[in-house]
């Protein structure tokens, strides 16, 4: 059974019946709204399509719940299945699922659904997140769900008891939380490197030399910032837990908390790692790209040029030599154990390693 | 219990043994068999076997089962585990479980093992899939066979109620099916770039001027075939979209089922996109390679040496230095957007991510 | 409940307070304990907390669980979650958590939260792995522990009955088992070809012509070093198939178990090969790299104005431009291979492949 006629609803009732449920549709209205839902499902009204059915989505917002409870009677021992959204994370006391329960006590509510969009109802689970969070006090019910949503083609995943409906309820709400902080703060360094590195390669040069050096700007200037920004963003990974280890020498104890900015910040270690890493491999392709440049060739036959025009036979520096050897043997090494730190990060890893291991090659 | 004497059969007779279980084999000929099996399981007659052992592997083909039911009696009330499989997809109206548990309404069937081969039954799971997909509409059976599979090395995992059975057995006979059609829409689509861009660079000159490119054929010429790929491939995956939402508005509902066609290709957008990725990818490491060849040292130097024989000291071209400059940096950025939206496509990535936050990254 | 005041004791009770759990400490000294523990926290004598708590974690090691027997009549009916870990793999004859059980037949005991550090419990679940083994015969009492276990922020994984406990107690002792003797293997492989390289190619043209090649060692020596490594791991990788698959048939037998160095290198292959494709994935960087150094521009240029003062317009040689394109070319997709390999390594998409599409990649 479906209780509601929102898209949702109406997303729910096509995926139900794609998948060989027999649906029946509960709706105040149910002549107006019969043509929105499939032919095979039923449209009636809400009392009679609740009589029909043992498992009820509940797919109406949270504020008309209410309304439900003329059908306490004929609800009492059918299993309920919240499917509601919040717009807003926490946006009530209790969760939605948990306002449905005290409503109506007679009922088995389970939490599920919610964290699937309507187009994901619709067509399939293609591609993207295929879970569905459940959870439940009651473990027959659950069990139940869980099945009708592995029929459907989502995995079931059991998320425990009630308690857990708020978390799950603020899932859908969530858009990157953690990477919002580092990516500002890459974009921000990011900015003043590329200021100071602008300045130093073009504007100097051209100010003091009259030199137009501006073909530099998207390739060369960019690639001396990024480097600047991966060690800034590197430095911040490790200097937290440094600051960390001191607050409890300081303290003495291992177990005061941190202050809340230290605790923000060694939970967003993960992501600024990783977006060292992504600038360090940025930094690798365009000093890899160097070679194949227009401006590249050209200076280089333009030397070329001048030292046969003026017969010098060698031009070979030992020093310099040195520098850009061990230069880029050291950058290879970095960035292949850079790549091991980011491989490692992939949570299909980090499952098959226990804590030693995960501290090892960190 | 295991009954059946196959290569299926003894593998899996080795790994219980191996995990500590006391394995009773049921043969029709238990004398000449007993060689086949390892020492430490008793081969004997079917009837005995089974009245022995408490969770019953049946390891032989469909078409024997209806072999098994003189023994309907003494298997009464136990644990049946069908392992089998099929040779073609749907082959038969019901799954083999389900067909195995009318046969014998007094017995628990319980789906699993099928998708394990013998080779890693033998072995132990060693690397690949470890997973054992296990179904039953008994909770307590399903359990008992998930605990068996979780002893021997295996991952069980819960696919629901006898429904799945079908889904399950048609697993071992899939082999990729989303990249059939890709994989031969991007060959189609490098082959007829790649003849083009060979009569373009290397036949026309040919025979316009005599002028002998043919060493451009395994870098150059597959160098400029493999973007072209990449875009019309790139473009394949965002079309399917803008159809679809053609064909919502012209129909002015959203709730019509797509031309088989279009649902179709909708399906296969992931696959397609990351085969555009790929191309891309190699792609760039074609391009990186190009100033490591012996043939560009050689057209550098004979440049500067014709330069510097005219005595000609500048060859800068302003324009030809941008182009290069920002099409590079432009391809940077576009591979490195290619590589986020690729590792948003792993399966642990895509679980840890809602579908606000895919659409988002999409 | 907790038993203990350990470090892990401590860091159990920190978090139990603030996932809003009730909790209630049991120690031999409560008065000189107390201000170790979160204020929210009672700390009492061990038969008084014993009483009010239902869930009993026993935070005190294995050497200690007899001195719990004068609280046998209290414990009886309670659930005891053993945390413990050893220091050996495979120390005790029986797991700790099945000594405790045959020490309490009364109580039911469920293993569980030994593969998380104390800092994990104390700082939250953030990153690497959140997962929580759990094992029990009692299936009432396992779902309870996972439900805590939930609302801890870590993730349960159900694994099956007590005898998996030694099991669930050797995973903390591992590190990077697999690894170990594939590393060392690499290593040493390295270091012989290291030392052919650095003879032929800075030591032999030293002695031979007084020229000075040092500048080859930190890359253009690196550089043929590293395929070699490649090949001989990845010739290891394929050779023991090989040589089971000439056991098999010496023996005439598929049922042979392998002698133990075999079954070894054949359950270290995928390692083996990672380690390989490691190798030749820096030798595509290294080489990229060539022509970015300083000493690759010098010789170029030196080499044009020989040419140019000798007045030599072509230096082309269609033998060695013909090499290197095929030597590129073939590189390019040997590593493109190689890296479908290495991605379908990964679990989460090992997961998603049967075995036939997995044995079909490879």
């Amino acid at each position: 059974g479906v209780l509601g006629s929102g898209d949702f609803a109406r997303s729910l009732a096509v995926r139900l019946v794609c998948s060989g449920f027999k649906v029946v549709v509960g709706s105040r209205n149910p002549k107006r709204k019969a043509s929105l839902f499939p032919a095979a499902a039923e449209v009636t009204f809400q009392a009679e399509a609740v009589k029909k059915a043992d498992v009820i989505f509940v797919a109406i917002f949270r504020e008309h719940y209410s309304t439900l409870c003329d059908l306490a009677d004929v609800l009492a021992g059918k299993i309920l299945v919240d499917v509601s959204n919040n717009t807003e994370i926490n946006h009530h006391k209790e969760s939605n699922a948990e306002y449905l329960a005290s409503l109506f006590p007679a009922c088995t509510v389970v939490k599920g659904f919610n964290v699937v969009s309507a187009w994901t109802l619709q067509s399939g689970a293609r591609d993207g997140n295929k879970q569905v969070l459940i959870c439940s006090n009651n473990q027959e019910a659950k069990r139940i769900v869980a099945e009708i949503a592995q029929v459907m083609g989502f995995t079931p995943v059991d998320m425990g008891c009630m308690s857990s409906a708020s978390e799950i309820e603020n899932i859908p709400l969530r858009l990157l939380p953690a990477w919002k902080i580092p990516v500002f703060l890459a974009l921000g360094l990011f900015l003043c490197f590329f200021t100071y590195n602008l300045i130093r390669q073009v504007i100097h040069p051209y100010i003091r030399e009259q030199k137009n050096k501006l073909y530099k700007i998207p390739i060369e200037v960019v690639n001396t910032t990024l480097p600047c920004v991966s060690y800034v963003m590197l430095s911040l990974v490790y200097l937290p837990g440094v600051l960390a280890a001191c607050s409890q020498l300081y303290y003495g104890t291992k177990y005061r908390r941190f202050p809340d900015w230290l605790d923000q910040w060694l939970q967003h270690r993960k992501q600024i790692g990783l977006l060292s890493f992504f600038c360090a491999a940025l930094h690798a392709v365009y000093s890899l790209c160097l070679p194949m440049r227009r401006s590249h060739r050209y200076l280089l036959i333009e030397t070329a040029v001048k030292q046969a025009v003026e017969k010098k036979m060698t031009i070979w520096v030992e020093e310099e030599v040195w520098r850009m050897e061990i230069y880029i043997s050291v950058g290879i090494i970095a960035l292949g154990l850079l790549s091991l730190l980011a491989i490692t990060s992939l949570p299909s890893i980090a499952n098959s390693l226990n804590w030693r291991e995960f501290s090892f090659i960190q």
